[in-house]
């Protein structure tokens, strides 16, 4: 692994140049004929596409709760087990994350507040083959849930032999309303402007790739959708007292998602840093998923020593990474001098995949950079809120000035004349 | 005013052609082009285009403290009575959206929470002009200042005769950090990626025309933006207890804005209906902004009489409104029904451009419908979410079944042996 020794200002600069952002306008186009098909074909443009990219000729789209039933019943008791064990933590943890209303009548004739009020359907998007992944369903149907949304919509693309098992288990434990065996742009183009059989949703949220993630990005402003996911990335910050096996397996758990994964270690010693390095490349040889996870720490990983504590959290904040190790003694003081990460695992004993399925906080996680200003997927996410007021005839009185003074000023008559217009004799 | 008299279905029907969404390539490309400039060039970027679009030769772009100074102590007594209450007020309904992060340790050994932080460093942007709006200025800047974000950059087009004192009056009130003369693309571009002169952002708020819309969807991603807002709208539920006059008065301040602005009367009484209609036509007459007005009112406006109240909800949530008035008898009784609105005002006196000053809610709001799953600008704009965990050894322990099981299945081995890897041994 590249083990950098520079300055921090040095650093910083390295840093940015791992940072990739790319669209491609071949995908754009092909997108756009999607959409704009399946807006104005509904149903025929989904088969005509599901035959010709899937290779799959579907008569029905929807899933029968029978086959999910079927699919529940077929899982074994260990994976039935994890996945009630992860829900009842990720339920446990989303419900904190609730929010509420308010209101304010402190003033005399005056009551201004706020109302939460859940989004009425969401579709969520789960990828087919080998990236079928049922700890993503918990993760984002249960906080849908928790919020009060009334029907959660899934869509996922039909496979030869049949969603796996798996999937539809998880759609049945995380309470989604119906599936639909649909993937790709058409899928998304169909849950944002509806067809004869998939009902048009409020919000999209779920990973995918290309091709669904400019689908999503179309699409956006006529529905609501997530963060689009960019590779998974893991920062640790570790000093000389941890254990260097076990930061190499963690730097590998998410070296081995994606050949851009990104998995960084930040640390003031240049023992550990030899060390990982060494591990690294140990534990690489026998990972089933070597051939991706040694791409992605050859092309985007590295190791930087950093002189001080201070200037290895300021680093990884640059950073902003979208999972955040803190393995230092006593690592929970150092919660202040996070500023920027996805979720943060404190400690020798929070690794990383801990998180990614049964701790509770959610593994929808602000990737590239965007944790500087966004949030791990919530139950805040799937809420809107609307402002209201209610005024006497006097608290107006109190305010008309004011009013008329600003709407004058910006040169808005109607708006000064609509209030006064509540002064101007009450008849009818 | 057009008068509708049709089924709900049918008037569903309606409503939805009523909403118009327009790409323009031409636009897009341009935009790429300066956006690109500006990344590479900086600052000369920013004087070539402040010298071509707006005329104006720039030596610095930073406008001088003292010059706010100035212009705060040359605006009205009046003016700035009206600006202090309006921030009065806004800060005391924001303070109630600051939201806390949150602990969990009722499981022994385990201990996972939330953490809120304050983006860094935000930008605003604020047209130059006519639509020069201090109430904006504040809307946007105050929720900021209480999330506690550490920097707010301003940024507005140059003008011949220096930018309005009204603006930089507003931008003193509202604490803002540093303003700087540049307008357009360019200026979003400038907020996006930094100048020599002018400070990366990680968010840009603040409304603008095309170009400036245009520039803001394509930096999102590289930076978080607000909604990009479309013409104003108001929608009204009445029965025959409202006054026409208000109702008229109420409908034609948000006509005034645009002339794509929707302003839409729902109602149960023929009778009111056609009054709405009579007065809005003589109301029109007189208005300095007519010539706007009136076609918003023609083009996109119109009167729906609906059977029931229950209908009427019904299809006032399917528009969505930006503004909601409802003057009905004992109006707060509705709340409940409401589902998808910007902002609601209840009742004769809360008249909507109450809401655009002084009352205190933001009067930045979703708009074209998008209030099915957007909320008006907040607090909560401003800040961002970590979640982060700490597991003792027997805790992890717990879980280690169901996580290795979930990790093999979804056929992350790595993932598993990462885990695993914290009882193996703990040697170093």
């Amino acid at each position: 692994m590249k083990i950098y020794n520079e300055s921090l200002t040095e650093m910083k600069k390295i840093v940015r140049r791992y940072t990739t952002q790319t669209t491609d306008l071949e995908v754009e186009k092909q997108v756009a004929q999607i959409v704009e098909n399946v807006r104005a074909k509904g149903d025929d443009a989904l088969k005509f596409y599901e035959s010709k990219f899937d290779g799959v000729e579907l008569d029905k789209l929807r899933i029968p709760d029978s086959q999910i039933e079927k699919a529940y019943q077929s899982i074994s008791t260990d994976l039935k087990n994890a996945l009630e064990l992860a829900k009842r933590n990720i339920i446990a943890y989303h419900e904190m994350e609730l929010q509420h209303g308010f209101v304010d009548a402190a003033q005399p004739g005056i009551i201004r507040g706020q109302k939460v009020t859940p989004l009425e359907r969401v579709g969520l998007y789960v990828p087919g083959g080998t990236a079928a992944y049922p700890s993503t369903i918990l993760m984002n149907a249960l906080p849908a849930k928790i919020a009060g949304v009334d029907e959660i919509i899934m869509v996922t693309p039909p496979q030869k032999d049949g969603v796996a098992a798996a999937v539809l288990a998880a759609a049945k434990i995380a309470g989604v309303t119906a599936v639909y065996q649909v993937g790709g742009a058409q899928a998304i183009a169909a849950l944002a402007y509806g067809t004869e059989a998939i009902p048009r949703v409020n919000k999209i949220v779920g990973p995918g790739n290309i091709f669904v993630a400019t689908a999503k990005k179309q699409v956006f402003g006529q529905v609501a959708i997530d963060m689009v996911a960019g590779p998974s990335e893991i920062g640790i910050l570790a000093d000389q007292t941890a254990n260097a096996r076990q930061l190499a397996a963690d730097l590998l758990s998410q070296a081995e998602h994606d050949k851009r994964a990104r998995a960084i270690l930040i640390t003031n010693s240049k023992e550990l840093a030899d060390k990982v390095s060494k591990e690294v490349e140990k534990q690489l040889i026998s990972l089933p998923r070597k051939e991706i996870a040694e791409v992605a720490i050859k092309e985007r990983g590295f190791i930087a020593i950093m002189d001080s504590i201070a200037d290895m959290f300021t680093l990884m904040n640059d950073v902003a990474p979208e999972h955040l190790e803190v393995q230092l003694t006593d690592p929970m003081q150092y919660l202040s001098s996070i500023r920027n990460a996805g979720s943060v695992f404190l400690g020798k004993y929070a690794s990383e995949p801990l998180g990614d399925y049964v701790a509770g906080p959610n593994h929808v996680l602000p990737t590239g950079g965007t944790a500087k200003f966004s949030s791990p997927l919530g139950v805040y996410d799937f809420v809107k809120k609307t402002s209201f007021i209610q005024f006497s005839k006097a608290a107006l009185k109190n305010d008309l000035k004011a009013i008329t003074t600003l709407a004058r000023t910006e040169g808005l008559e109607a708006h000064a004349r609509a209030v006064e217009s509540r002064f101007k004799g009450d008849e009818k």
